[in-house]
């Protein structure tokens, strides 16, 4: 009963809140474009009879009743914030797919034993606050509710009041507390990598995700005048940090590949064509799938970028770090029977991309699954995905949520 | 006549226009604060019966007549706009120094045969609109009238609107056109570097200004998820960027420490932790005193950028270049006379910095006096100098003003 059009249609709708007008969408976390979109989903789970809350940290429930009204549901969604130049398709298929999941079982007249609810996680990016994924990290327990809501954006605004906000424009249920128990927790994403598209295979069965940390560095030198100051007596803390970007760049090559290291924030003050800049705060994001690798090379950063940074003093801090997850291996195999079932090939792979799936590993039986994307490209506008595979991995997702419902 | 502690006071008093809280000054060219500061000069000009004009790209000047009503004037002065994060006597001094000396001539009732006349030039410091040294550029018919009111800032908006509201707001003259003849010009400024203060000499005699050229270069890659994108697959516009620069700095070094190279603004985007950045756009600002030696280095910036660039693409635009200035002899001896008539310590020496003067230098007889700061510390919040020097500055740039007034 899965209807592919009306998911395809809605993507459309979706992406109409924060459009770039080159195709992709900028829609932060808590901002008014993000409100308009929970106001989007509210409206078509309202016009359908489900019910719509919203917690503490600002998650958003869309609840279908089962037959027995204490089971644990089943969840299911993702999120719908998007990077500051970001696609269509990176969350916003996760909660589409899921409210089609419910629409289709309504349209089934289809009774589960556990109700089934989608959620839209706040602040998957963690573009506009630090850190990411955190509507699942206060669900899950990882986050104190009170810390998130103090969170801070570069404006200097909290959360909290962001939050508040989004609830006024978007006419939302009631804040309450955080968390419940759970069933199960399946998210439906693109794969934002390039490995099912080049194997031609519309489905992945998500065997995990790698590990992750972030650091947030800083280099301190002192200000000055472009045309006075000689070299020799000289504190850039932009030469500094390119120094230290460069070392640090030695230091993580890795001849496998799979090590991830990125530097994508990168600011310099103050900023002016003739001043010697006297601060640089950069961001760095490592990631690989082995937890002893991924500890190894992570420690070294704050020596590589002390013995780097010259005549700058230099800190470094640890922001976030994750450890890699291994998904349930009878969800992975569920994704595959389900797959197999509506003769659909599946392939099994780990996630690149962190999650909001990763903290709910942590609450119970968690898994993903994955649609190709085009060129694996993902956060840039030129995000893109074919009709037919998103509607693959809706068909598939509602049959796991149905036999995960049904016990 | 020149009176120390006023001048003390009014440098006082304009720090408060953009006053950062920590000792510094935010006034950018055009700004609400550089306004204020625009209000205080023409007040205090006006209090004493002086003449005030703006002409077409806002040059501020306040005239005092002489005795021969068709004797081109003696003009002095500097820039009341300030860097983002800057001091107080950066182009506060010259021109508070240049309207002490219309005072101190009116206190001592001391008539000229030419016209005096002290001079605010829009925007030197190019810190919010490009090029910067703009308003003497355009009196010296170096940059169209036209082109330079065209000028945007990051946010927009044009020269001709910002100076407008300067305008309406300063509530200062007509605008009329701009340029008229000189029988000289001598800009008093702090050196902005280290000499001065090292000699224990009071007054700086400057010989000319190094020559300058600023680039542009956008390093263009491809936006993409940190954690999917194998290092093999990217064209990260960040990592791209830190090797041009590293590549840069090895290239521009220089065993004598008179080249100057500084990226001053590096911007990166999309700025967000988990995305690999698709562009980076940095300035560079290179300076040399001899002529053949800046063209030499900098025509090798464009092949250096391409080079090390890697997978990005790369451009580099020149926006602007301005060979060495050597300053009028009879001025620079001039000023070493009048120091020495008031038992003043004098030395000679280049200027680091750029200035308004040295677009003056291809209209008239043009000079300039320096005053020590303490460390040699400029463009920053911290930028100091001590009340005593001030006024021997002030002493020295009255009697070098009347003596050019006088034939």
């Amino acid at each position: 009963f899965v209807d592919g059009e009306r998911l395809w249609r809605r993507l459309g709708e979706l992406a109409a809140a924060g459009a770039t007008g080159r195709g992709g969408v900028r829609r932060l976390a808590l901002g008014p474009e993000e409100a308009q979109a929970r106001r989007l989903v509210a409206g078509w789970a309202r016009a359908r009879g489900f019910s719509v809350t919203v917690d503490g940290i600002g998650n958003l429930f869309v609840r279908r009743a089962g037959r027995d009204p204490d089971a644990p549901p089943v969840l299911t969604g993702s999120h719908l914030d998007t990077q500051p130049s970001g696609g269509r398709f990176d969350g916003a298929y996760g909660v589409l797919a899921a409210l089609e999941v419910l629409e289709a079982l309504e349209d089934g007249q289809l009774c589960t034993d556990a109700p089934v609810v989608a959620v839209a996680w706040t602040n998957e990016e963690g573009a506009r606050f630090q850190p990411g994924t955190m509507g699942s990290a206060v669900f899950a327990g990882q986050l104190e509710l009170a810390s998130a809501l103090a969170a801070r954006d570069s404006d200097g605004v909290r959360v909290a009041d962001a939050l508040a906000r989004v609830l006024e424009e978007s006419g939302v249920g009631q804040v309450s507390g955080t968390g419940f128990p759970l069933a199960a927790y399946v998210e439906a994403h693109i794969e934002q990598g390039p490995v099912l598209e080049e194997a031609r295979v519309p489905v992945g069965a998500v065997t995990g995700i790698q590990g992750l940390r972030w650091f947030e560095v800083s280099v301190r030198g002192e200000q000055g005048h472009a045309g006075t100051l000689p070299e020799s007596r000289r504190r850039d803390a932009l030469m500094g940090a390119v120094e230290v970007v460069h070392a640090l760049r030695g230091q993580l090559l890795d001849q496998d590949d799979l090590l991830r290291f990125t530097v994508g924030r990168f600011e310099c003050a103050p900023g002016s064509p003739n001043t010697i800049p006297g601060r640089v705060l950069f961001s760095i994001d490592l990631r690989h799938p082995d937890a002893a690798v991924l500890a190894a090379r992570g420690d070294l950063i704050a020596d590589v970028c002390r013995r780097a940074a010259g005549p700058c003093e230099v800190s470094v801090r640890e922001t976030m770090s994750t450890p890699p997850v291994a998904f349930d291996p009878r969800i992975v195999e569920l994704v595959e029977s389900s797959a197999g079932r509506l003769d659909l090939d599946c392939l099994r792979l780990p996630s690149g991309a962190g999650h909001d799936a990763g903290h709910l590993a942590r609450l119970c039986p968690t898994g993903m699954l994955f649609v190709p994307c085009a060129g694996g490209r993902s956060h840039t506008e030129t995000e893109s995905a074919e009709p037919q595979d998103l509607t693959a991995g809706a068909r598939v997702l509602a049959d796991v949520v149905c036999q995960l419902a049904n016990g």
